[in-house]
């Protein structure tokens, strides 16, 4: 079954101050789906220490405008406040995720950024966004929550061994639909992945490049290989 | 009124390959606010290519414990598999974002993520998101939205003139409880944020200083100062 990654470009967006309370989020959604929209985000931002307590939420929600999204949430009990924002996907884009050893992600990062800075500059929105982990259960933790983060469109993994659970990890991610570059290292991990790439710098360059429609680099001709 | 972080580490969480429609997700929401959960993350993280089409929502839930978030969602019509994850909070940790110039987001990322694995390497869990963006009206939403990031602790501006509707845009960040770290640079905006630092590396640095909780670096008392 392809999986394909969301497209939330379209919806529009508001945060919320809204009171804390089991029915509170519920009530909002269930406004918008009777209003005929369709939530994609409901995400708690931060908590505000009033009393009773409130949480500040965002909502992107598609099939209604932004101001039919107002007027369907205006007047509700528990929203205490309202204000229009963009949808995340509009603002920060498709997203390279880097995990790994500090050192490497360091340089990946340093060249998916440049990369992405040269996209960006013609219309592509893409973050490159990093965590620097150790050990084999973190950084498996790690590859399977790619798969629970929006946006997320490609991997690369940054270290010098990987294997083991990682490896099953990165098979699981695959099967979902989210391409995996590697740098070259120790370890099983550069058989379960789509490209093995031995400098970080270009690691990362490629991984924007495969992931931006302003690029002309087809990570589907180039798996399996190792540069 | 003061906004503290929204601490989602407690939640329990699941990803759901969901039936499309208006109703669907506020069927999944009404169901676990009925069980006493109270939902602090639905995202949509991928549309599966099924008849009928369906999505992948990613969902997290304070006040039930897996097994019960799992209970009551099982069976509901909609739902076509539900998968047991971890709160992306558990995984990603703390949010330090860095906005700007592909040059200087480069570097500060360097120094972020260097700092970071050191942190991490004890008990932390700090991730060094970034997004390389020219011009005035790109940047300055990007700073806005940076409020509706979850996990987002501390924004770091990296380039060599800010300012306009930037210093706006920053000041509306700070007023929600996100501190910013800027380079020293041309513009106004550096007299719109928490600290200015003229080297990019030892920027990302403190901002992991900043939010971590094994460091022992108070950006309230570097108020206003210029490194």
């Amino acid at each position: 079954m392809a999986r394909t990654p969301a497209t939330p470009s379209t919806a529009a967006a508001v945060r919320l101050d809204l009171l804390e309370g089991p029915e509170s989020v519920a009530a909002v959604v269930t406004r918008l789906a009777e209003r005929g929209g369709r939530v994609r985000t409901v995400a708690t931002v931060r908590s505000l220490e009033t009393d009773p307590p409130q949480a500040e939420i965002e909502v992107e929600v598609e099939g209604l405008t932004e101001d039919e999204l107002v007027d369907a949430l205006d007047g509700m009990p528990d929203i205490q406040a309202i204000r229009r924002t963009r949808a995340l996907g509009t603002i920060f884009g498709k997203r390279v995720i880097v995990v790994g050893g500090g050192a490497q992600v360091a340089q990946v990062a340093l060249g998916a950024v440049s990369e992405a800075d040269r996209h960006n500059l013609r219309g592509e929105r893409i973050s490159v966004d990093t965590i620097p982990l150790v050990g084999e259960a973190n950084i498996a933790a790690a590859v399977r929550a790619v798969a629970d983060l929006p946006r997320a469109r490609l991997l690369v993994l940054a270290g010098s061994i990987m294997g083991g659970d990682i490896s099953a990890a990165a098979d699981e991610l695959r099967s979902v639909g989210v391409p995996i570059i590697a740098l070259n290292m120790v370890g099983s991990i550069t058989e379960h992945v789509d490209l093995v790439v031995s400098d970080p710098v270009q690691a990362g360059t490629m991984a924007v490049m495969a992931i931006a429609d302003t690029a002309s680099f087809d990570l589907v001709r180039q798996r399996g290989r190792k540069y």
